[in-house]
This record gives structure tokens, C-alpha cells and sequence, in this order.
């Protein structure tokens, strides 16, 4: 194993075709891609909009068990499938995240996949990227700007300061902008108030544009926004200090989804990054919708596990675009399972079948869970070297139980020749057409009813606690026209429970909710159940320390 | 009249060239140009280091009176004299500023140029242009954040946090953000302290950028921004908390300039936007000395007027950047002369020969000073069509007593073909060699002598005056070893004196000094004088109000 490459080092051997080359094989003209050098392009507005009416490819989303420290490698299998698909003779584009910038300066930055399933150019993507992220901090913070400009000229809208409801935001982990004091410092600076940031992936201006249908659809949505509340309590939105207008131009750009590749050369869309826990954590609509009309297969994935990642891709991002998923591969590896399983990290090395079959179970859940929806699923074993033949077994066996199949991939370690069996089930089972997806509940199901739906169905939580004032919040949401809305849970990643210690597939707990926020922009009801961080902080030894310039121009220490 | 149109009319009437072709035409390969779609492009940071060695060109600064609410055309004129200067048969190119995307809100955006005399893509270059402010805002915050986070961490360096100089930026007029109390809501958060935010062209990192000569000067720079100060007063610098390093990465693709294209397809380095008042308003180093190896002329500016611009021109940027220049051209309207001379806006379209000569006095000054740094000066004529031709003859006849010229320009009007006389007359000037440049004052004098040396020789200043304190922070940065720096004066743009409604040419005057602040990354001392605004607010109207994309896509309202 001495020529084990790192992700950084086969990134950089990469041979990377011309970006115009990558986009021509799916058919899009040069004067259609906006380059952004010579390995990244934005597919411009103009031909997408030329594409209505074409007929779509099958769609795959990618979803894992519940994450652990072990890793489950969900992007690395994404990009994996893509060559795979690719490989045999499958005409297939890869829809991920962007990645954030800010958390690549706390601990080492997420490459986009790994191995010999990696997405290029690596730096780029963690770091500015087409600036897609710079514009919607520029968006969001541009109609808080106008909010307290508005209440220092004298507040025509009767804006309650105590019910504001719109922060800041910034693509950085600085602990110390999560709550601030602001317009300090005399009459010329305002009306002083509590406010603070979030990093701009919580950004509501985010989820949006990752649900937007197009440009004018993106606009009506910023305008939709909820930016606080008068003393009467009704709603004030953005379009009421008329911020729609500039918002939507300066994402005008950003509404672009971005062309990459793989390793391989195959296509890659690379746009969005909300949230997986306060918004839905899928790369945007309109890149997916794109890439359907181009590609005979769309590669997906959704955020954290399926209890959270895919039923919201389901529920939010299927329901509202209208996107019918042909099959769902669900990632797991024998480490993961085994952590699943009561097994500690240190002792992953080790053979374990009896923690790796009690583990099974967390699988077992995601696949039911999964088929819930009417969509066929398959499991993909993400090879580690560590594992053993009866382990692998192991998990084939159980799966087989649940009327699925598990498939060995090794795409991580031999690119798409590692993942070629894999490939030819995923088209199978998409072509055969068993998919029958709907969403979980549906639209005009009460939102309290919703909630319990999904953490009865997908968590087997026995309830959901709520006060009555969450109650209530929810019946007046209803009230005022919101009822429709999907809701979009805000949990821990690592349980189906709330408890992010409680591993495996548990049963009989509670649910409590600890508040409820309405993105009326985005179009969710927001829950949330236990302490998310919409701001997190660097660590004592930031990775940015080791960050630096090589006098080869590379760059060390990011990754 | 009726047929003239407006910039944007003008603008989006261009017939761009690909901006490979550009490129090409000055010998820049189309490996080396890293497009940002089809019209505009950064230059690698390899094909500059090629450069080294080869002979430079002319280089021409333009520069104006002090500015007026009548208007000068300063950026017109550089753009026309850049214009003019290929036409006949010189190889050009310009060097302007990135504009700041905040202030584009407030009040309608600053095009770069105007009517036939403009660089293009006006939008982009108004909005997020190559993302070079944003990577600016990320890496000044990056610095802001690692600091709050040592000190978080148990502030191993001692910093004294009532003693912290580095603030946060953000491109955007917000004045919510000017005064702030930080860190607040326990102990997660940090220790609670007062601190702000500038406007992201304000940041000291802007500055660095601007005077940086290549990368590895950059990062230099960067380790050595003072961001506070320990109990025993010594200074903390970002490098002593491990931040240059990746503040550099961030900055990696910022640093290369941007090539766009006027209206008549000649080439223009955009590139860089520092304050020209706690800054000193020049466009990046980079970006002159990579235009002086591929042109015979490079014609730039300065902000503001020549007292500020051209002095800090002068002594800070071609001081420290080894940089000739071979002439000055100085822009004068009517209207603004006559303003000068005590005319109200409202009266400017009235012939008024006597204001016209009284306000000579300012730019009779301007050209006297620019002399005192042995660069020959032309004055150019920026005409409005309500200029008489009696006001036009009185303006030639009194630069003709100042043993100079005064050439009439047409640029706004007629493109290239109108600037013509000019063009011919700088090229002259330029290559008849009578250049004798040199600073102003000495690095080896006092910094408080080389103040009043600006203040009396430039400003015609009786006298500096200044507290104990501000001539002991002097005294002590010299015992420091920043004796040598350079000074970068903050004054109003609208006087020689330190009260803006003084205009004309005063003498006698004082200059009280404010405070003074070191700026050592950017590598000049900083001296105060009166209010500087640093974090603009929106006006009670904001511009935005009215930014929209129209149906063909076009944005509206932005200019």
C-alpha cells in the first residue's frame, strides 16, 4: 500500500479536458458557457431556458445510513456512479454542492469526493469558486442593509425592532459575530438592536436560490421573504422596502449552475450548498433540472443521512420542482455500519461480525424508509481496505433480507472501473421503471400532522412534543395561507432520534420541537428539534495556520 | 439633441470584442488570460513573471482639479486618452480602479467613464466584476476572525483587547455595522469587546493588494498588518497569529489583474480600488508595471484631485514601486472651473468669464504642484456643451502665462477622433524625455517634516498643527524602524485646505492633524485631517429601490 496517493495529489495529476470541450459533449455551444478560467463555466440562462420541453433523463439520488466518524464517502460514490455510468456507455452528469468557504479554515476543507472519484479542480471549489457564495452574501446582506436603512429614515412600515427576524450573514466561522449589538456609536448610525450573523449556507437567500425555478421565479421568492413583523404582528417582506429588485441582480450570475468534471472528464454540475439541517441540503433546482435535459442520467445527492438528507430531497425538492427520481443508492461502509453497531473507532481495524449485523439495522431502517416514497433502492458498499470478505458478505446477506441488493464498489481506490457493477444495476432498475415516487404527506395535510408524519414514518419516534405556543405559531402560519408548505426538519445528523448518541435504528422516543421558523421565501416550515449552529467557530488550532502558497503556486494545507 | 444617449444606451450598443483577441493583440497568449466569460479576463500570475526585464513604456498620469458637484470626467479622460492614443498609431493601454459594489445601492453606480468614452462590461464591472473585492472582504475577515478565535483559545500573545485595531469589512454601505458590540451572549462566544465595520475599499488589505508587486510580496505584506497591541504596547502583527499564509490563498487569484476593453476595443487593466483618502487611491501595482511592458503608453489616474491623487501618486505608489512617469495630464471643465470661481451649480450653464478666471487660481495650482515633481503637465479641457468659446480661449490663455498648454477634448462626445490633439501633445510631451521625477520629500526626513512639507509645499499651508500625542505616535513608529514611510494624507477632496468649502487656491491655512495611524503592511502612515467616513450609509431613496433585470435581461436602474 506504499503508493497510496492523497486526494490532493491525484487532484493535481489530474488531466483536465478545456471546460468548452466538457460542455460541448453535452451540447451546449461556447457562446452558452461562461468560463470562469479554463476548467470551470456557468451555463448561461439563455440556453436553459431553449431546453424547456425536452424530454428528461432518469434521476438518481444518492443518500447514506446515518453519518458517523467512520465516513461513508456519499460524494465520493456520487461522482463515482457518474464515471461508472459513464463507463458503460451511459450518457451521465453529476449534480453536487458547492462547498462553503469559511469551515475550510477551521478543520482540513471537503474535497469534492475522494480517491479516484474526485470532482476538479479541488481549490477552486474550496475557495471561491464562480463567487456564486460571495453573491448571495452580497443578496442577504444587502436587504439587512436596507431593513435598518429603512428604520433609520423612519420606519414608514411601522417595523417592530424587537420582531426582526432577518440577520447578517458571512462565509466564515467567526463565533464571534453570532450575537452583536449593532448601530452603536450616536444618532448617524441608527437605532441600536440585538442582531448577529450566520455563515452564508444557513442564508435563507441560499435555500432559495437553490429552489428557484429561473431567474423571475428567484426574484418573486426574494420578495417573499419575511424580513420581521409590525407591532400589529403581520409580516413584513423584503419587497416592502422593495430590496427584490437589486437582490435578484446581483445573483443574476449566481442563478447559473456551474459545469466541472471528474477525474475521468465526465460532467459535473456543481451548484448551491444549503444547509442540511435548517434548509434542505441539495444543490439547486435549476442545475439538476439542466442537467435532466442533457444527460440520460442525473447523479444526485442530498445532505447528512436519508432520515434527514433524502427525505427532504423528496418531500421539498421532488415536490416542488416536480422531479420524479428513478432509483436512490444508499452508501454505507462496513466501518460505518460497525460504529452503527456499538463498535468504538479506534477498533474499526478488527473484524466484527456481531456489531456489524447489530448495525445493520440503521441500514435496514434508510432502505424501508427509502422504498416509503415509491422509489427503488440499491446499497452501495463503499470499500475501505480494512474490510473483510464475511463483512461484506455480511451486509449482502442482510440486505437481501429487505428484498434490496448490496453492491461492492471500489471507486475510490479504481475510479469508475471500481463501480461498474453498480453502474449496470442503478440503470437496470432505473429503466425498468418501478418507480412510483410521491412524497411522504401530503400538501394540504395540517403542518403540526406533517411533522408527526415524518417522525412517526421515518424516525419511529412515538410523538412529537410541542408547547403550545409552537402550536399556535403553526395554526397562524396556516391561517395567514402558509399551511401548504412541506415542512423542513432541523435534527441531529448522526439518530433517527434527537439524540446524536443514540445509534442504530432506535424506536419508541420523542420528538421534542424547540422552535419553528417560516422561510416563506424558500417555502418551508423550518422545525427545530435541540441546538443547531448557524454560526460555528474555529478551533484552538485553525487548519488555516498550515494554510500556504508552495513556490511550486499550489497550495498546502487545505485539504 | 435629441439624439444623445445615455452611458448604458452607449454601453450596451458596444461591439465587444472576444476578450482572447484583446489578449492576443498585446501578446498575451490564451493560456495565460484566465477568462471571466467572454469579456473579461485575469492575466496569470507566469505570464507576468515572463515580463521582468523588458523595457517599460510611457507611463501618463491623469489627474484633475479638485472635484466639483459640477464634474470633471476624469476617468472619462483617461479612457479617451487611452482611445486617443491608439488611434494614432500608439500601442495604449489603461489602467483604472475596480469600482466598490456597495455604494452602487445608494446612489446610481459610477460607470467606468462615460458617453463615448467607456470601458466595458459596465454592469459586471459595477457588480462583482472577477470577485477580486470579495476575496478582499474574505481574507480582511479571515484576519478578524482568527484574531477574535486566539483570543477565544486563552490569548496566547497578550494581546490587550481594548488595544485591537483590525475591524471587519464588507462591500456594502451599512450603517448598523459602523459601531458594534461583538461576542456577546456567553461564554461560547468569546469575550465581549466594542469593534465595527469598514467598507471593504477601506480595508488595509485593499491597499497591500494595490502596492504589492507580486505574490510573495503580498503575503509578506501581509504578516506584517499591525491588528493590535500587547500590554506593553508592542504590536501584534498577523503573522504572529499565523494568518498571512492563508489570507495569500485567498488573495491568489486577486492579485492578477483584470483585462477588459473600451468602447473602441483598446485594452484596460482594471484592477484594484483603494479609499484615495485614509488610502492612496491608485489602482494596483501589478497592473501598471504588467501594462508597462506590453504598451508604449500606459495612461492611469489618481483619485481625487491632484493634491490628494497626484501627491499620493507620486510619493507613495511610484516611490515604492520604482515607477517613471513620463507626463500629467490634468482635467479642468468649465462648469468646474467656474464653480471654483464661486459660481453656483445652478448658474453654470451662463457664460461668466470673470468666475472662470477667478477659479483658474485652483487650476493654476494644481498644474504649479504637479511641476514641483519635475513631470511635465498638459491640461485637458473636458468639454460640456454648454462651454462657450470665449471660457474655453480664457482657460488656454491662463495655463499659456503658466508655461503650459491647454488642449480642448471631445472624448464624451466623439470617442478617440475627439481627444486627438491631446493624444499627439502627451505623446510629445513623453518622449521628448523631460521628465525629472522625483518624490516630493525624502524617505530619511522626519514624518512629521514630510506632513508640513505637504502641507506647505502642496496644500500652501502656513502651518500643521498637532497634539503632544499625535507628535509622540510619530516619534515613537520612528524608533520602531516606519520612519521611512511614506505619508498618506486624509483630507477633503474639495479643498487645498481641510475645510471643503474653501475653494479656489487658499493660502495661509492650517492643517489640524486628527490622528494619525500606521499602516504597516500597506507600508505608509496615515494622517487625519477632519472627519473620514469609513462605512457609508444609503440615502433615505436608496438607488436599489429601482435596480431591476428588465425583460431582455438588462439590468436597470444600477446606472
Amino acid at each position: 500500500m506504499a503508493e497510496v496517493k492523497s486526494d490532493i495529489e491525484i487532484a493535481r495529476a489530474a488531466k483536465k479536458k478545456p471546460i468548452l470541450e466538457i460542455g460541448a459533449a453535452l451540447g451546449i455551444p461556447p457562446e452558452d458557457l461562461l468560463p470562469y478560467g479554463h476548467d470551470k463555466a456557468k451555463i448561461s440562462a439563455d440556453f436553459i431556458a431553449r431546453q424547456r420541453g425536452k424530454k428528461n433523463g432518469h434521476l438518481i439520488l444518492v443518500t447514506a445510513i446515518n453519518p458517523t466518524p467512520a465516513g461513508e464517502g456519499k460524494t465520493t460514490t456520487t461522482v463515482g456512479l457518474g464515471d461508472g455510468l459513464n463507463r458503460i456507455g451511459k450518457k451521465a452528469i453529476i449534480c453536487i454542492r458547492e462547498a462553503s468557504l469559511g469551515p475550510c479554515f477551521g478543520v482540513k476543507g471537503g474535497a469534492a469526493g475522494g480517491g479516484y472519484a474526485q470532482v476538479v479542480p479541488m481549490e477552486d471549489m474550496n475557495l471561491h469558486f464562480t463567487g456564486d457564495f460571495h453573491a448571495i452574501t452580497s443578496a442577504h446582506n444587502l436587504l439587512a442593509a436596507l431593513l435598518d436603512n429603512h428604520i433609520y429614515w423612519g420606519n414608514e412600515q411601522n417595523i417592530d425592532v424587537r420582531r426582526i427576524s432577518w440577520r447578517r450573514v458571512m462565509d466564515m466561522n467567526d463565533r464571534a459575530l453570532r450575537n452583536i449589538v449593532g448601530s452603536l456609536g450616536g444618532i448617524a448610525n441608527g437605532y441600536p438592536r440585538e442582531t448577529g450573523f450566520d455563515i452564508t449556507v444557513a442564508s435563507e437567500v441560499m435555500a432559495i436560490l437553490c429552489l428557484s425555478a429561473d431567474l423571475r421565479d428567484l426574484e418573486q421568492r426574494l420578495g417573499n421573504i419575511i424580513i420581521g413583523y409590525r407591532r400589529d404582528k403581520s409580516p413584513v417582506f423584503a419587497r416592502d422596502i422593495k430590496a427584490d429588485g437589486a437582490m435578484a441582480v446581483l445573483l443574476k450570475d449566481a442563478i447559473q449552475p456551474n459545469l466541472v468534471q471528474t477525474l475521468e472528464n465526465n460532467p459535473a454540475f456543481v451548484h448551491g450548498g444549503p444547509f442540511a439541517n435548517i434548509a434542505h441540503g441539495c444543490n439547486s433546482v435549476i442545475a439538476t433540472t439542466t442537467a435532466l435535459k442533457l444527460a440520460d442520467y442525473v447523479v444526485t445527492e442530498a445532505g447528512f443521512g436519508a432520515d434527514l438528507g433524502a427525505e427532504k430531497f423528496f418531500d421539498i425538492k421532488c415536490r416542488k420542482a416536480g422531479l420524479k427520481p428513478d432509483a436512490a443508492v444508499l452508501v454505507a461502509t462496513v466501518r460505518a455500519i460497525k460504529m452503527n453497531g456499538g463498535v468504538k473507532k479506534d477498533d474499526l481495524g478488527k473484524e466484527n461480525l456481531e456489531a456489524l449485523r447489530k448495525g445493520c439495522a440503521n441500514l435496514g431502517r434508510h432502505v424501508q424508509n427509502v422504498k416509503k416514497f415509491g422509489v427503488p433502492v440499491i446499497v452501495a458498499i463503499n470499500h475501505f481496505t480494512s474490510d473483510t470478505e464475511a463483512e461484506v458478505q455480511a451486509i449482502k446477506d442482510y440486505v437481501a433480507t429487505l428484498g434490496a441488493e448490496a453492491v461492492l464498489c471500489r471507486h475510490w481506490a479504481e475510479g469508475s472501473a471500481g463501480i461498474e457493477e453498480l453502474a449496470m444495476k442503478v440503470a437496470a432498475l432505473a429503466e425498468g421503471g418501478h418507480s412510483q415516487f410521491s412524497p411522504l404527506y401530503p400538501d394540504d395535510m395540517s403542518l403540526f400532522h406533517k411533522i408527526e408524519t415524518i417522525a412517526k414514518d421515518i424516525y419511529h419516534a412515538s410523538e412529537v412534543i410541542a408547547d403550545k405556543s409552537v402550536r399556535d405559531q403553526l395554526r397562524s402560519w396556516e391561517d395567514q395561507g402558509y399551511g401548504h408548505l412541506p415542512i423542513c426538519m432541523a435534527k441531529t445528523q448522526y439518530s433517527f432520534s434527537t439524540d446524536p448518541n443514540l445509534r442504530g435504528a432506535p424506536t419508541g422516543h420523542a420528538v421534542p420541537i424547540r422552535e419553528v421558523r417560516l422561510a416563506a421565501g424558500a417555502g418551508f416550515i423550518v422545525v427545530i428539534t435541540g441546538e443547531i449552529m448557524t454560526m460555528p467557530g474555529l478551533p484552538k488550532v485553525p487548519s488555516s495556520e498550515k494554510i500556504f502558497l508552495n513556490d511550486q503556486g499550489y497550495i498546502e494545507g487545505l485539504f
